[in-house]
């Protein structure tokens, strides 16, 4: 009831009288009271006025269950959230819930990690109050030679969030980190179980920098959050139900010809390794190429010195800007 | 000390003195006689001669930690072995011992399965006493394209463990199920968990139909039994033994290499669709082809009626016998 009044709440420009949200919940006036009471605790600015009812004036930066599906608008990606204050990794979450047989498109999202991972079991520093930590679980029957897509649908989904709920531009590092004047403001771990031709589930973990105002040593100079970009604070929630709704329309568009033909335009849009020169750095060799864009299956178009075209596979190469990290 | 025990006893085709046995392990007299009558207890047939020492003069179908323990000539393939009497599914097992980091070629063995898992989540029958039901977690620093290959890997393993044992000769379906006669004895289901280009663990499941006289009715035209071939028992924990001893020698060798090169004519030499006429079924087209035998990447080879040659991928097509399944 928590979620659904604080939605109503949230999409009425007028007040709500406390006889209709009796009447709609089935439930008495202190009941109501009590939900207003709590959620003041929580930060939101309710005013009550006699003979009018209640109005939401303003929302604070808060993460909670109630507050994350109070925004939710999506069909399925998110629907049904799981809301840790703190947990080990959002995606050691979702693939335990994978395993046994939890929604397609359950969203797992922490304020904090004891345990995040970034990529080949690196640590991910995930301090509380200031940063995005979800994961959503996938079931696509689909290849898993096909899964490293879904990857970068995501990168597309949190750039486009990110500039429906701040109005930001950022861009894509092929693959798929989501970066701002070069430095890095969000990293993707996507993990999956397989056989050897079919998924049981796949997990795409997001960390988003949001509101921190400084980073460790060893990543200031690498490293940016949507605050510092833009000189104020993110609300996370709304992000975190706008990137649901770029992804689930993103995944919707993948579906239909299970490759990137429908949304390849707009992740080499936002792609800032594009018509860039970069470094090919495949294990051993090291080369200097041009990017033309990715292809319908998510691989990098470079073209050599010489002319050639060439097909970059994420993960066997890594690509950086002739000077320095894009 | 029970297993070691074991092994000494299986070890020599002599007496063993008792005071020997309490000199090696620093125990009492009374403690050997302890262990002694628990391996009775347990079926094993020891003899006790006063002024000799202890002789086993046979072993039954013992499926136990210490027996499993006792006969494993590895270095690391099951080298650590966990044993249940009924487990869910040993995968299940695996995979969240993975999860944990567990060591790497830790083998899970259960006498009965519970939630026994086919592939795509299909169920595997598991009824206790009579089948091999097991599970190896390995830690491959590999790309997750060459994982497959490992499903061939025990494939040779199984069907070289099974000769080992039993002096019988079985053939491998590609790419991994073992078969006599046209009929299925053993089942391999692989399951990993990776990021895009990275796997953090695999864990290949191996079940074999061993001292079975009967089947459910849906598959006794499809399945048959190492006993129903062979006319007599079985030891599970030997072929367990001996397929690790297979295995990590299959292994090592893959190693070497990273692909299948080293192991390609061995695995032709069992492989019943060599040189044999095959359909080919691929999603939403089937047609006839010569079998060739496997490349050095564990793909099909086969010939077409025009002459052209052509690379099969395992899980995207199947092949079976122009007549019926090989």
């Amino acid at each position: 009831m928590k979620a659904e009044i604080l939605r109503l709440l949230k999409e009425s420009n007028n007040y709500i009288s406390g006889q209709q949200l009796c009447d709609d919940f089935h439930v008495s006036r202190t009941a109501v009271w009590k939900v207003m009471e709590q959620l003041k605790k929580e930060g939101y600015q309710i005013e009550a006025v006699r003979n009018k009812g209640y109005r939401l004036i303003d929302s604070p930066d808060v993460m909670s269950q109630a507050e994350i599906d109070s925004l939710m608008k999506t069909e399925w990606a998110g629907r049904h959230t799981v809301y840790y204050d703190e947990t080990d990794s959002t995606n050691n979450r979702a693939k335990d819930a994978g395993e046994k047989g939890a929604e397609h498109g359950t969203l797992f999202v922490a304020d904090r990690q004891i345990a995040g991972k970034g990529r080949r079991g690196r640590a991910w520093e995930s301090p509380a109050g200031s940063s995005i930590y979800m994961t959503i679980l996938l079931y696509p029957r689909l290849s898993p030679m096909k899964a490293p897509q879904l990857t970068l649908l995501m990168a597309i989904a949190v750039a486009e969030g990110i500039r429906q709920v701040t109005g930001l531009d950022t861009g894509i590092k092929w693959p798929n980190d989501i970066v701002r004047n070069g430095k890095k403001i969000c990293g993707i771990l996507t993990e999956m179980s397989t056989e050897i031709d079919y998924i049981n589930h796949v997990v795409i973990g997001v960390g988003i920098n949001v509101n921190q105002e400084t980073f460790p040593q060893d990543i200031q100079n690498t490293a940016t959050s949507l605050k510092l970009e833009m000189g104020q604070n993110v609300k996370r929630s709304e992000l975190i139900a706008a990137i649901m709704e770029q992804f689930e329309k993103c995944y919707e568009t993948f579906l239909q010809t299970e490759d990137l033909s429908g949304v390849k335009e707009q992740y080499n849009s936002l792609l800032v390794n594009k018509d860039q020169d970069v470094k090919v750095l495949e294990p051993g060799n090291e080369y200097e190429a041009h990017a033309l864009g990715i292809n319908e299956t998510g691989e990098l178009l470079v073209r050599l010195p010489d002319g050639q075209e060439k097909v970059i596979y994420a993960g066997e190469v890594s690509v950086r800007g002739v000077y320095g990290y894009v």
